[in-house]
C-alpha cells in the first residue's frame, strides 16, 4: 500500500529506505518525544505519556494481581551504597550522574543518582524483615533512573528513563524461582501478548548475557519490523547474592537466621519504542485496540449540525459501550492533514463523518491497520466498533506471528545462525553453538538473545539438554 | 476516648502532649514511610504509597476532567536554564542538587536536578505553540522533584518530594485567570472536600507570600489537628512574566506574535502529612472512605471453616458492591495487636468475624472515626455497608467543618489576631490588618495564610474592598 499523501506529500521516510530514520521520524511527526536539553534525555510529549500511561495501568494491574505493592525510595543515593553492591556485582561507575553539591556547598560525600534502586531496596527489605511471617515480600516501585548513555535514541537507549522495578525476598529458593517465573510469564508474557499484540520468545539468558549476580536471567525478545530483537523485560533470580549482599535474612521456627533467596524484574519506557518498531508502518505508528489511549477517533469533516449531532451521538454510544473515543472537530484545519496526524499517531479505528454520510444515514470506517474502507449505517456503528477493535487487536498478534514464523530460520552451524540474523532471527541447538559459537556470533554483534526449550518453553536452568539458542541482532 | 492498648501497651505518644512527636509515631508505627539513607529523603513504604497512588488517581482524574494532558520532562536540567528563570524569579541557588560528574569524567557544565520542571515546560511550550489553535495548551506532569531542605520532616518538608506540576499557556489573561481558578476550585478544593474530608480555606496570598513572579497565588489551607495551617495545593496566575522569560508566543490572526498568559498549579505528597494531621487521633491515622485503599478490613479471629467460609462471603459481597475490603486471616499473630495495627492505618470499617459472633449468624462491625460498634447479622452487613461508608465521609467533612469555625477567631486588631493563632485560625479585616500588621505578625512565626471574601468566597485580586485575611502558624 503505498504511503497516503493527500495534500502534504509523504511525512515519513519508508522504511524500507531507511528504518532508524524512520523510526526516528515517527517519533517525531507522531508528536511522542523531543529531545531533552540534556543529550540523550527526552521530553515525553502528551500522546507519547499516553501511551505509557496504558503501559503502566496494563502492567501494574497485572503486578498487583501477583500479589507485589508498590513503594517508593529515594532518588539520591550516598556513593558508599554502590560500593556494597559492588562486591557482588559490576560497578556502574562510567553510567552515574554524580552529584557532589547541594544546599549551597560541596558535600561531604558525593551522592549518586540512582541508575536503579536496588541498593535501597536491599538496605530496606534487611530492615523490614524480621521473621518468616514477613516473607515473602513482594516490592514494586516506578520510577525514573538515570545512566548515562553516549549513543542515545529516544525511547531505546536513553539516559533517563522511566521503569518499573520490582525486587522480592522469599525463604526458600524453589518459592522465589515460581515467583520469578510468574512474573515473567503472568505479567510480562501476558501483556506483551495481549495487550501489546507482541509476541515474545521467552527463555533464559546465558551465562555471558546475564544480569551480574543472577543465578537466572529470564528474557522477553520481541522482533522488531527490521528483523532485529528488543528486550522487552527481565526476570532475575538472583539466588542469594543479593541477600548477602545486604544480609537479608529471617528468623526461622528453629531459631537460625538464614538467607534469603530474593529475585528483580523491570520493564521500561523502552517498550514504547517496541510499540513502535513493532508494528509501525509507512504512514506511521500502530496502536494495538488494547493498548489504545484512543481507539476511535470521530472526524468530523464539516461544521455543520447533523455532522456535529451525529458524532456526537456516537460518541456517546461508543463510550457507553466502554470504547476510548474522541471527536476531532477542528474542521478549520484542513481535513487530509487532519486525517495523516491520525494516521501517524496510530488510532485503530477512524470514523469520518461528512454532510454527505450523514445525508446517507451512513459513516465512512476506516481501520489503521489494513487500510480497509466500509461505510456502515450509523445505527449500526455502535455495536460494530467493539467487535472490530478485538479483531484488530487479533490481527495485529496474529501478523506479528507470521513475521516472527516467516523470519526465524531453524539452523544448526554458526555461519547459518550468522545468516539468519542478517534478516531475522536463528535457532539453532545450544550443544551445536556453544560459548565459542556465542563468542564468534558476537564479533558480528550477534547475540544470543535467550535459551529454550525446543517448544519455546521457559527452561529450569541453562544445562538442561536439548535446549535452544535464539540469536539475533538486537537494539 | 482512651487510647487502645490491648496486650501491647500505648503505641503512639498522645496528640495532647506531644504532637509533632505524635505525628512522627504515626508515621512510623502505621508504616507510611522511612528516612532514606540520604538525610531529608524518604523511604515510602506500600502503605504510605497506597494512599499516594489513591490522591493520584483522585486528583488525575480531575485534571483530565479539566481538559490538561500529562507530560514527563527530564530530571537534569543545564544550569544555564536557571539564569533564564533567574530573570524573573529569585534562584532556586542553595535548594539545589547539582550533577558536576556523569560518564566517568567531569561535565562541561554542570546539571541542576529539577527543583521544578518550570524552565523546561516554559522552553517546550515556547516551541510547541505556533498558532492560536494551539491555544489553551493544557499540561500537567507527575514527578520528583529535588529541594535541599535543611529541616526536613517526613511528607511535610523532604528534599525529595513527588508532586504534580500544571503549566498552561493562553490566549488571554481572562481566559488564564478562569483556567487557573477552575483549576483550584475543581479540582484541589473539591478533592480536598470531597476525597480527602479536609475543608479548606480557598483565597489570594499577599505580595510578601505570593509565588515569585506570579501576579496571583491562590492557595488552599487547610487546618491540622493543632490549630495550624498546612497550604496543601497553590494556583499561579504568571500574567506574561513567565511567557516574556521564555518568550511563549502565538501567530494571531493580524499577523502580531503576542505573549501568551500562563498558570501553573501544584500539589505533593505534603498531603499524606495533611491526612495524618488533619484527621489523625490518639490510636493513629483516620483515613476518609473515598480515599482508603482499603476500605473495609474483614479480620478472622480463628481460623475454623465457618469464621473462614464467612470472612469470603463478606468479601465477595462487598467487593461486587465497589467496596476496597482485604480479608486479615493471619491468625497465627495476637487478634489484639493486629486490630491495634488496622486503627493504627485507620481503616474505616473493621469487621470481627469469630467463631462465636458467626455461630449467632452476626459480625462486629467497628467505626474507625467514632469506635461504634454494631453486631449485623451476616446477611445484612453487605448492603449496610456502602451507606456506612457515605456517612463516615460525610461525618469526617463534618467534624473538620466544626473544627475550623470552633478554632477560627474573627478578630480586629493585631494583637487579638496573634492570640487567635495561638491555637487556631484568625480572621482579620485586610485594611485593618495591612502590609504593617503582616509584617508583625510574621515576627512571631503568624503569617496571612489567604485573603478572601467576608463570604469565604475567592477575590478576583487582592486590591478588593473589604477583603479578609486569615492568619494562622503553619506548617
Amino acid at each position: 500500500m503505498a504511503p497516503v499523501t493527500y495534500e502534504r506529500g509523504p511525512v515519513l521516510t519508508p522504511r524500507a529506505q531507511d528504518f532508524p530514520r524512520w523510526y526516528q521520524d515517527v517519533v517525531d511527526k507522531a508528536e511522542l518525544a523531543d529531545n531533552g536539553p540534556v543529550r540523550g534525555t527526552m521530553v515525553i510529549r502528551p500522546y507519547g505519556y499516553a501511551l505509557w500511561e496504558r503501559v503502566q495501568a496494563e502492567v501494574d494491574a497485572r503486578i498487583k494481581r501477583a500479589g507485589a505493592e508498590n513503594v517508593y525510595l529515594p532518588l539520591l543515593i550516598p556513593e558508599s551504597y554502590l560500593q556494597r553492591e559492588a562486591e557482588h556485582v559490576e560497578g556502574f561507575s562510567p553510567e552515574l550522574a554524580v552529584v557532589t553539591h547541594a544546599g549551597g556547598k560541596e558535600l561531604p560525600e558525593p551522592l549518586v543518582v540512582r541508575p536503579t534502586s536496588e541498593t535501597v531496596f536491599g538496605e530496606s527489605m534487611a530492615r523490614w524483615i524480621q521473621g518468616h511471617r514477613d516473607l515473602p515480600l513482594l516490592l514494586n516501585q516506578w520510577a525514573n533512573v538515570v545512566r548515562w548513555e553516549l549513543r542515545p535514541r529516544l525511547f531505546l537507549r536513553t539516559t533517563e528513563f522511566l521503569w518499573q522495578e520490582g525486587h522480592t525476598a522469599h525463604a526458600t529458593r524453589a518459592d522465589a524461582s515460581a515467583y520469578a517465573r510468574r512474573i515473567h510469564l503472568q505479567v510480562y508474557r501476558d501483556f506483551f501478548h495481549d495487550v501489546l499484540a507482541l509476541p515474545v520468545h521467552v527463555g533464559l539468558k546465558t551465562a555471558r548475557e546475564r544480569f551480574a549476580g543472577a543465578v537466572n536471567t529470564l528474557a522477553c525478545e520481541a522482533m522488531m519490523g527490521d528483523g532485529k530483537a528488543l528486550q522487552v523485560a527481565t526476570s532475575h533470580e538472583m539466588g542469594q547474592n543479593f541477600a548477602t549482599a545486604f544480609d537479608i535474612r529471617y528468623a526461622d521456627a528453629d531459631g537460625g537466621r538464614p538467607l534469603c533467596w530474593t529475585t528483580s524484574w523491570g520493564l521500561s519506557t523502552r517498550v514504547v519504542g517496541g510499540l513502535v518498531m513493532g508494528h509501525g508502518d509507512d504512514r506511521g505508528l500502530v496502536v494495538p485496540p488494547a493498548l489504545a489511549p484512543t481507539q476511535v477517533v470521530v472526524v468530523v469533516v464539516k461544521e455543520d449540525e447533523a455532522s456535529l449531532g451525529a458524532a456526537r451521538r456516537i460518541q456517546e454510544q461508543l463510550s457507553a459501550a466502554g470504547v476510548r473515543v474522541k471527536v476531532d472537530r477542528r474542521t478549520d484545519q484542513g481535513f487530509g492533514r487532519r486525517v495523516t496526524g491520525w494516521e501517524l499517531k496510530g488510532v485503530p479505528v477512524r470514523l469520518e463523518v461528512g454532510p454527505r454520510d450523514v445525508g446517507e444515514g451512513v459513516v465512512t470506517l476506516v481501520r489503521r491497520n489494513s487500510g480497509e474502507r466500509r461505510r456502515p449505517t450509523l445505527e449500526a456503528v455502535a455495536s460494530l466498533v467493539p467487535a472490530l477493535l478485538q479483531q484488530v487487536q487479533g490481527d495485529l498478534l496474529q501478523r506479528g506471528r507470521q513475521r516472527l514464523r516467516d523470519r526465524t530460520a531453524d539452523v544448526s552451524s554458526v555461519p547459518e545462525a550468522a545468516e539468519a540474523a542478517r534478516t531475522g532471527f536463528g535457532r539453532i541447538p545450544w550443544r551445536t553453538l556453544g560459548v565459542d559459537g556465542e563468542a564468534e556470533l558476537a564479533r558480528n554483534a550477534v547475540t544470543v538473545r535467550c535459551l529454550q526449550r525446543p517448544d519455546g518453553s521457559l527452561p529450569e536452568a541453562d544445562d538442561e539438554d536439548d535446549l535452544v539458542a535464539v540469536v539475533a541482532r538486537s537494539y
